[in-house]
């Protein structure tokens, strides 16, 4: 089966929401799932996107909470944007306070006050002790809503009390605290339906309990879940008393946001835009990026000014080196983006010096053969050999100069605690393209007089 | 806590294995979880990588199974090249059916018959059934070993049968399937534990389930999953029987190689290339693509060879395109980049003519804006109007061009039915490359005696 959503179903809710069919509107998403719903919400228009969400707020509250939910802080906002801040209220306390937390923090500072004072005590007070924690850490995304039993609790009695506790809608593990609240030893469900009743849980359970603290980056914590093949992970705090759990489903969003992340990084992209952004944000976003890269792409430039008697006498040469500093750039970029995706899954890649030489090899073979073939493709155009030398040796030259760049930069980049996926392939480029330059321009200087 | 293993664990190992204290390297990888083995092996070099392997498949070989699984097929091929079909059966049959078919189906043919051959017959034609399917489809990565009942069954039995269902590691759902094994219903394990032990499963169950079919894209499954926070998912045939399972650890490797294959791709790379590539084989893998890349990059040199008489008089603005041709590229592909993201992860764009409208208009002014940067700093080096001139509407105009471009380029190559991440870059840099040099050399032509 696939998605539920399909874009006739957008189309339907998109034309009844436009003719004021508000109801008739209701009672198709009041049938979905709240990530279907969010997913037509996302396809609608904004104002026509306002006025579906305040037709489910209105009707459902509870399932409006849900579908604002999966729609996520980013196109969530917008929503929010119109509404009282009693309603905010109203809708953020129908959300568990690890998803109401990120709408709460994108939200001016004044306003999160307002929000929050109208809330109900105990969900204010639990969205912001999450909102105490840094940005992208472990506390920040784990539900502070953790099952836990004290450790003297017998089979039976923990049985119960699974039974009594409603809301709780993932539970898998059973995690066991002592006395003082510390976090010693975990149960699965099953193991619990293996023992006797009056079996006490500290005598069965796990005491070796994979746990992550509050600080814990939230990649970390994905990278984590992803090689143990957790379904959960508690978080503790310094002192080991247990104060939440990070669930897969939330995993899974940090590995595709980290995902996201890393590929716009790679393009130059800021990580929170995509293709709902308005023109002005998107523009003011990239602008630091553009502004970055001309200055780098300049190298060619001021390379080009400084031969420029060569560039007159011999055009030909020139004609060839954006070719050049393209192969040279893409086998740079090619190395650093294997580099970047490496770090970023936790792949070990052996010895620093091992992996520069390989990474040379792949570049000056391929440089040689493409340069090869740019050099043949030359001279069947001029028939002049000498400009076909200097176009291979240069192509040859840059490639294996692009290879190792391309892996230092990113490493070198991780050292200064930069983010390697950020500013890598603008790096390389750069040293690619000046290369390029500067060895078919020196080239064809030394010889200008056979070539031009 | 962090991941068990570090980079002082590897070391000792690789000292333990490098001079033959086995005994001692094994009593070390023995106390460890299988994925922090794996990660150890992963940093060892070739040799003594296999010679580790092959102290831990001596000595524990359940545990040497599941290191493997989690090596993964890529890295752990290397391992079983070394050893007899004999050896390589005894290992994957340790295995669940759905980790070892991956194994197999990297191997010679001839290969992968001896080895089904020499396996128990139910683990091997589990194995072959899993090989039936298509690579990347649900068939291929599902359980076949799922926890069904049948939907006459009561709570009571559903809990013995539980228990007695040893090697079952990953129950969250229980699958109800009717009498002729038609999936009919679900059941999470807590409901069991909620009802009263006489209740049949058909009274209880939920009879919407969520379902794929065998034959399902795994990505397709991965969105599934992911939107509907779900931990497992069940796979059925064409008739609606029951014939596997697929659980949300597997979906987090799917979602973790997808996005490497999308990041790999918009870098115009193969894949399955890592870090541990030989040189030879990533000269052979990349290579294809260098040319094609060889190719569109000429366009450059085309035009440049078509103006030449006007590279040769005008070389200060031939100095600047690679600039121009370095911003359009960027902005074009940051675009295309955006569009195949959305597309992966299913995220729509509402209508087209709105998304390039929009695009357009960030292509434009980001341009202009640099371009005036662009056109200031040639105006202080060479102080002609002219020249700056020329340079500003070259740059805003490759730069509106871009955008658009940027996101036909991929929607396209999706129509066609092609992977919008492998090829979009490519000929998005190939137009807005084009179109930079014509620009820039064509207006330079025009009025070429007031600048040269």
């Amino acid at each position: 089966m696939p998605l539920t959503r399909t874009p006739l179903l957008s189309e339907t809710v998109r034309k009844l929401v436009a003719r004021g069919a508000y109801v008739n509107a209701f009672n198709i998403l009041n049938r979905l799932h709240p990530a279907d719903i969010a997913g037509i919400l996302a396809d609608l228009p904004e104002h026509l996107r306002r006025e579906a969400f305040k037709t489910l707020h209105q009707r459902n509250l509870t399932l409006a909470g849900a579908a604002l939910s999966e729609l996520g802080p980013e196109r969530g906002a917008s929503i929010l944007s119109e509404m009282s801040s009693q309603e905010i209220s109203e809708l953020l306390q129908e959300l568990d306070p690890d998803d109401a937390a990120p709408f709460v923090s994108r939200l001016p500072l004044e306003l999160q006050e307002a929000i929050l004072g109208a809330m109900r005590t105990k969900e204010a007070s639990e969205v912001e002790d999450l909102l105490q924690y840094p940005e992208e850490t472990a506390g920040r995304i784990m539900s502070p809503k953790v099952f836990s039993l004290n450790e003297e609790t017998t089979v039976g009695e923990a049985i119960h009390k699974l039974q009594d506790a409603g809301d709780l809608e993932m539970v898998f593990y059973i995690y066991v605290v002592d006395d003082r609240g510390k976090l010693s030893g975990v149960l699965s469900l099953r193991q619990l339906l293996l023992k006797r009743p009056e079996t006490r849980l500290k005598d069965i359970m796990e005491t070796d309990v994979i746990r992550v603290t509050a600080d814990t980056d939230q990649e970390e914590v994905a990278q984590l879940v992803a090689s143990y093949n957790l379904l959960a992970v508690p978080v503790v705090d310094q002192q080991n008393n247990l104060v939440g759990v990070i669930t897969v489903d939330d995993v899974i969003d940090v590995i595709k946001h980290e995902a996201t992340e890393d590929i716009f990084r790679l393009a130059g992209l800021d990580t929170d835009e995509r293709v709902f952004n308005t023109p002005r944000t998107s523009v003011w976003k990239r602008f630091p990026w553009l502004v970055v890269n001309l200055a780098t792409a300049s190298v060619s430039t001021l390379i080009l000014l400084l031969f420029r008697g060569t560039v007159e006498r011999a055009a030909i040469a020139v004609a060839f080196v954006p070719a050049i500093a393209n192969q040279a750039g893409v086998t740079g970029t090619q190395t650093s983006t294997i580099v970047v995706r490496a770090l970023a899954l936790g792949e070990t890649y052996g010895s620093l010096p091992r992996l520069i030489a390989r990474e040379w090899a792949v570049g000056a073979v391929s440089g040689t053969i493409v340069g090869s073939l740019l050099a043949i493709a030359a001279y069947l155009i001029e028939g002049n050999v000498t400009l076909s030398l200097i176009l291979l040796l240069a192509l040859a030259g840059a490639s294996s100069v692009a290879a190792p760049v391309g892996t230092l930069v990113p490493l070198v980049l991780r050292l200064l605690r930069a983010d390697p996926a950020h500013a890598s392939n603008i790096f390389v480029t750069m040293i690619t393209d000046g290369t390029s330059y500067l060895l078919a321009l020196a080239l064809a200087a030394l010889v200008v007089t056979s070539i031009s």
